[in-house]
């Protein structure tokens, strides 16, 4: 019992902090530089609508509101402090946030351990005491929480996205969480929560993983990590969570250089390469090398059923293209089903000929092939049994060839997206079989902003149908094998 | 001698094909569709000046200009034929040109041995016999040739660039020729000649390849190949060419399902993985997995030093890049040479403090440093003995907060990329050390062309000035691997 009771009480702490009815920021500067006034700022352009309470024990105005002295001016309770003051004066500004009734902080400025001073290391010390005494903490070094349903934001973060969703990211990077938060903008990653926790003195990977494993909001955890502070607590709560949600894990610092910079980015220890790669596949987490990977893998696990996918069919204009989804498929694991005569020969009915192939990849001669053919070609590949999921590869920069031939001045007017999206969508409902949209962009001159913007509107309508977008078959399929893989890795645990 | 005088003459063959004066396309429909119009209109949007006379048997008129009716009626001698007549008419059509003296043709039609049929096969052999008797051809099932020098183009072409590099392309597939062409227009690679040979059923892989390696106007080879005709004499070849210029490959259809849709896409066999493999690297080639990575290194081959890089700078704004740099270094069997004390304190006083750090990676705390401090942050860097090439990470898209910030409309207009990029030649040209560009563009989203635009302007800016520019920290350091490898190949060859 006592378990399930602390547990409460720590999740009513976690929801003042993330969110809050109430937000102090210490430090602001009535100058209208720093982080202070820079976060407040994010704040109000993001449109979060609870209080700010910007305090300066100086005074001032800013944005002609005059600035609080000290949080006892603030006429009612707070929930989350933001703090942005000098180093040296962080502590006691957080003991008055405790004693205040602050649930949380988080601490954007730097000059702590990640300095690599006694001074920095001491500081934190103070902060790890008051923290214990009961406040919690985020950073310091970091950018904060960004959380869209509340309305917070990270510090560079004024134009994130106010659409909530299912993936959470918990980054020891703040530059890793910002990052992150644009890419899924426009990528279609919509997130939970997204906290950037810094040299994390007071919460830290294992705490958040393990609230995330049980907040309602989140389906998928995504994670930046460079150390971990209890290696063996970490791997048993990441077990845990991984055996009912994925877990993504980007580890930064397992090479020499990349340990020395980790030492002098959130003054954390990298560790050795061979040991955490093994141990954390064996907890079951889904390990990424990069940012990009990382992006890409929550998007397929976002959108997508996790389940296992083997049979991959490819459909798409270009020859070496398909000849490419072979190659690809086999690196990252999966098939493209041969179709016998008679499927192959209906799916030709659909297609340009000479020049189309339909064995899988299915090779449509040019890239102008309508909605209504593609539809029907994806209704009979996906009618083969093999088949788990379709590929659709689109080179939409060709239309512009066509539009110069009509004498039409907008790409988007004579490219059917739209049309495709919906085909696609009625492929999909029809087969019960999920698809992905492959759009290369391989025009990105100047003199391409058009195609570029048609491509963006194309990705936009295909993610509102439910269908995930990649700009690289290669990168599709690799996130496809990591959804694929999870779900063998959970289907292994239930036959234990 | 008789090698030398075939080669002269050869030559001679080649230079008609790719410098022609005067050009017959046989089969150009009076209704202005199929694949005789479009390649003209495309020579005529890029600009070809020569003589361009359109055939058709049945006569007509297209774009107001009387169609010849057969290549006799033409009044000039004609170097190069472009030929889209349908399949069956494609070997009396090449007859008539071989004898009225015609050096080359392109045979863009479909329907021959890549169909799978019998008819298609003895197609292909009456081609191959005519071609026997003195006329050199290349497809059928191709795109053609793209020479900006003399203002040939691809078929679906009509907006590749004039400009001339030093970077020639063999592609049996005509979709990567025209993609490879489309990504190095933005991407800033220039070529020479980009050759798509479809079926190469006399022109292919072996003859184009020694062609190229003694072509003056071309320093670097890339190849896009399914199968080989002659593997032996390939090899030969390769090994040839490779001791003195790059050749990089990517090899489609080594995965089972690749091979089948090589089958169906230009008629050859794949081949087995390993034994490609490890042939292509004893000759000397550098393998690539796929169109983006062969794109991003022929622009290394193309704009940096061939030589041997072991030592990398690594300097940008944001930490998480600076872990990654370590770990991407290790991957690519580069170092991050740790900088002294000494070195690492100069190189801090020209950055933000706290929050930077400079022992390599070079974290520079925001993304806002100017051009200057970043020009002492490279001279001094690049002073270490150790280093052989720099690298220069830049967030443009955190520009447009200060855009906003100060009311400005344009990022562009606050954004001193122009300046970064004088800066960054100032520093090559003082420490003697290439540096690189990488540009993530992690906001893709609709409300961001403005960013987009920017980072084109800035990769075309830095272009100018003979620095390459990438995406991905990760594909910059391939890239660089693969030319550091490619040079100690050459070496070793010297020492044996």
């Amino acid at each position: 019992m006592e378990s399930i009771i602390e547990q409460t009480s720590n999740d009513e702490v976690f929801d003042r902090i993330f969110h809050p009815a109430n937000i102090a920021i210490i430090g602001v500067s009535p100058k209208g530089s720093g982080f202070g006034s820079g976060i407040m700022n994010a704040l109000n352009a993001i449109g979060y609508a609870g209080g700010i309470f910007p305090v300066n024990p100086n005074g001032g105005r800013i944005n002609g509101k005059e600035l609080y002295r000290s949080l006892d001016e603030i006429p009612c309770p707070v929930d989350l402090a933001i703090i942005a003051v000098p180093a040296e004066r962080v502590p006691q500004t957080l003991e008055k946030c405790r004693t205040f009734g602050i649930a949380g902080a988080e601490i954007l400025s730097a000059g702590f351990s990640e300095a690599g001073t006694t001074t920095g290391e001491a500081l934190e010390d103070e902060i790890r005491t008051i923290a214990a005494k009961g406040i919690r903490v985020i950073g310091p070094n970091c950018f904060g929480i960004y959380c869209p349903a509340s309305g917070l934001t990270l510090l560079p973060g004024p134009d994130l996205s106010r659409e909530s969703g299912n993936v959470a990211f918990i980054s020891q990077s703040g530059g890793m969480s910002i990052d992150l938060a644009h890419i899924g903008k426009w990528m279609g990653l919509k997130f939970s929560k997204v906290i950037s926790f810094g040299n994390g003195v007071d919460l830290r990977e294992t705490e958040l993983l393990e609230y995330l494993g049980h907040d309602r909001q989140t389906k998928v955890i995504a994670m930046y990590m460079e150390g971990v502070k209890d290696g063996r607590e970490f791997l048993r709560v990441l077990r845990q969570v991984a055996a009912h949600k994925p877990v993504i894990i980007n580890k930064g610092g397992l090479s020499k250089a990349g340990g020395r910079a980790v030492a002098s980015h959130t003054a954390s220890m990298g560790g050795s390469k061979v040991i955490w790669e093994s141990a954390l596949r064996q907890a079951g987490a889904i390990q990424v090398g990069d940012l990009c990977e990382l992006a890409q893998t929550c998007l397929a696990f976002s959108m997508l059923p996790i389940m296992k996918y083997q049979g991959v069919s490819v459909a798409g204009g270009g020859g070496a293209l398909g000849v490419s989804a072979g190659d690809l498929a086999e690196r990252f694991g999966l098939d493209l089903p041969k179709f016998d005569d008679a499927l192959s020969e209906r799916i030709l009915e659909s297609l340009p000929r000479p020049g189309s192939s339909a064995r899988n990849p299915i090779d449509a001669a040019n890239p102008f092939v309508g909605p209504d053919a593609y539809k029907q070609v994806f209704l009979l590949a996906g009618s083969d049994q093999r088949i788990d999921v379709q590929v659709l590869i689109q080179l939409l920069h060709h239309f512009k060839a066509i539009a110069l031939g009509l004498g039409v001045d907008s790409v988007k007017e004579i490219t059917p997206y739209r049309e495709l999206s919906i085909a696609m969508k009625d492929a999909i409902d029809s087969t019960g079989k999920p698809i992905i949209l492959v759009m290369p962009e391989f025009k990105q001159g100047q003199d391409s902003l058009d195609i570029t913007d048609l491509i963006r509107e194309t990705r936009q309508v295909f993610l509102e149908r439910g269908i995930p977008v990649f700009n690289d078959l290669g990168n599709a399929l690799r996130a496809l094998s990591h959804v694929s893989q999870y779900a063998q890795f959970v289907r292994s645990l239930g036959t234990n």
